[in-house]
Parts: C-alpha cells; structure tokens; sequence
C-alpha cells in the first residue's frame, strides 16, 4: 500500500490534532492536502468534497469499517496517548483495557470520526524506522 | 501506524478477494480474522460484528472517508491491475484516467466497499521492500 488518505473536513484542524496529539509534521501541504512521511507508505488528509470527486465516491454517514493502529513500546504509553489524543481534539470510543488476544489497547476516534486504536502490542516488533512485523 | 484494519462481511470472500486480485497470501488467519504483511505495517481482515465490538464503533451507512492507494511501476500496470480486481469481485467506482497532479489512477472498491486507488505515481519512490517515500 503506498497511501492511506483520511477525508477530513478541516484540514488545518486534523493537522492540528496530528501535531498536538501524535506529533507528527507534514512532508508536503498544500490548501485541501496534507501528506505524512510514515513507516514504509503515506498518510494523506484530503479535504473531503476533494476526496469524494477524486474517488468517484460519496462518503456515508456514520463512520466506515476502518481502523488504523498506532503501537507504544510499553503498557505505560498506551493511556497518556489517549489523554493526549483526546485532549487535542480525539473522541473517546473505548477506554483502554486489556483484550483477550493480548496486549493492551484504546480506541480514539479523530476529529473527522477516524478510529484510532493506541495499543501496546508485543507480539509485534517495531524496527528502528518505525516498520512493524507481523508475530503471534 | 502500526496496522490498518479494514472490517469484513464474509472473511473469506475477502480472502479470494484480495489473493485472486491482489496476489496477497495471508501471514495468519483464524476465523473471523486475516493479517497481511504489508509494507512496514499489518493489514487485518476483521469480521464486522467483531470489528464493531472490538472498537466499540457501529459502523455506518455507506462508505467511509478512507482510501488506500496501491502503486504499481508502470503506467501500463494499472488498468489490468483495475480488470484483475473486478474480475476478483471489486466493483468499479472510477475507470483509469490522469489525474491533474500528474500520474495516473483510477478507484476500485473491495467487496465491501473499501476504496482501492491503483496508481502509477513516478514521483513516489518504492523500495526493494516495497516501503514508499513520498516525493513532490
């Protein structure tokens, strides 16, 4: 997969949710798009009318069937994230516990209703530029 | 982000899905879930109802805001690329054409309607492992 594009409605309030929340800075704006450099592939924000034209796609009402995952290295990461998340705008769609395959995660939904799961998962090793691998 | 996670009616029509159209083979299946080792993430196959409780999100009506893209090499990979998944069950949502910023694209929905870009994007480099980089 090269890119993953979120439509957002505000695009200067998701970057400002991904800076305050996540920290990450875009590789690449311009008005209605915002590029991020991630671990092996790109995350666009496109302004959501763009997005629906480009696509050939009218987006539904209510959120889709998706859910990105961002893994901590430790249990400990897993709840400040989420304060942080929410405090930069998230919404809180399930408090952090543990699930029954492992691990230890929450769910944060961003200001356009775009699940984020915040995990700690450690099965899953992360190499130093950030690629993670498969492990069960 | 360490995995995107793509909710499923029918797992294994997804499966037959994305290998008879993508040539994807599972690094893991139990029932009701499918992982893929993609580029420096995981991409999962999640059964709806389970997807739904897992994040404690009722997915809506209609598609969500969200777009995978997947690049190929050459312009002339992507519309067999596009017939490749139709043929596979995809549904077309927009046929190959140049988009204005340059390349070429069109827009293939899964059998649940996940939007799938196929691009040929020569300003964004892919790696021996398959990791993209954006490019301007």
């Amino acid at each position: 997969m090269a890119a993953l594009t979120l439509a957002v409605v505000d695009p200067s309030r998701s970057r400002d949710f991904y800076a305050d929340g996540f920290g990450w800075v875009p590789v690449f704006e311009a008005p209605g798009i915002i590029f991020y450099q991630m671990n092996g592939f790109v995350l666009g924000l496109y302004r959501l009318p763009d997005f629906e034209e480009d696509a050939n796609l009218e987006v539904g009402s209510g959120p889709g069937g998706v859910a990105m995952a961002h893994n901590v290295a430790t249990e400990n990461e897993v709840v400040p994230l989420m304060e942080r998340l929410l405090k930069a705008g998230g919404r809180l769609l399930r408090p952090a516990d543990a699930p029954p395959h492992g691990g230890f995660r929450g769910y944060v939904a961003d200001p356009d209703g775009h699940a984020w799961e915040i995990a700690w998962n450690p099965a899953w090793p992360i190499d130093g530029e950030g690629h993670v691998t498969f492990g069960a």
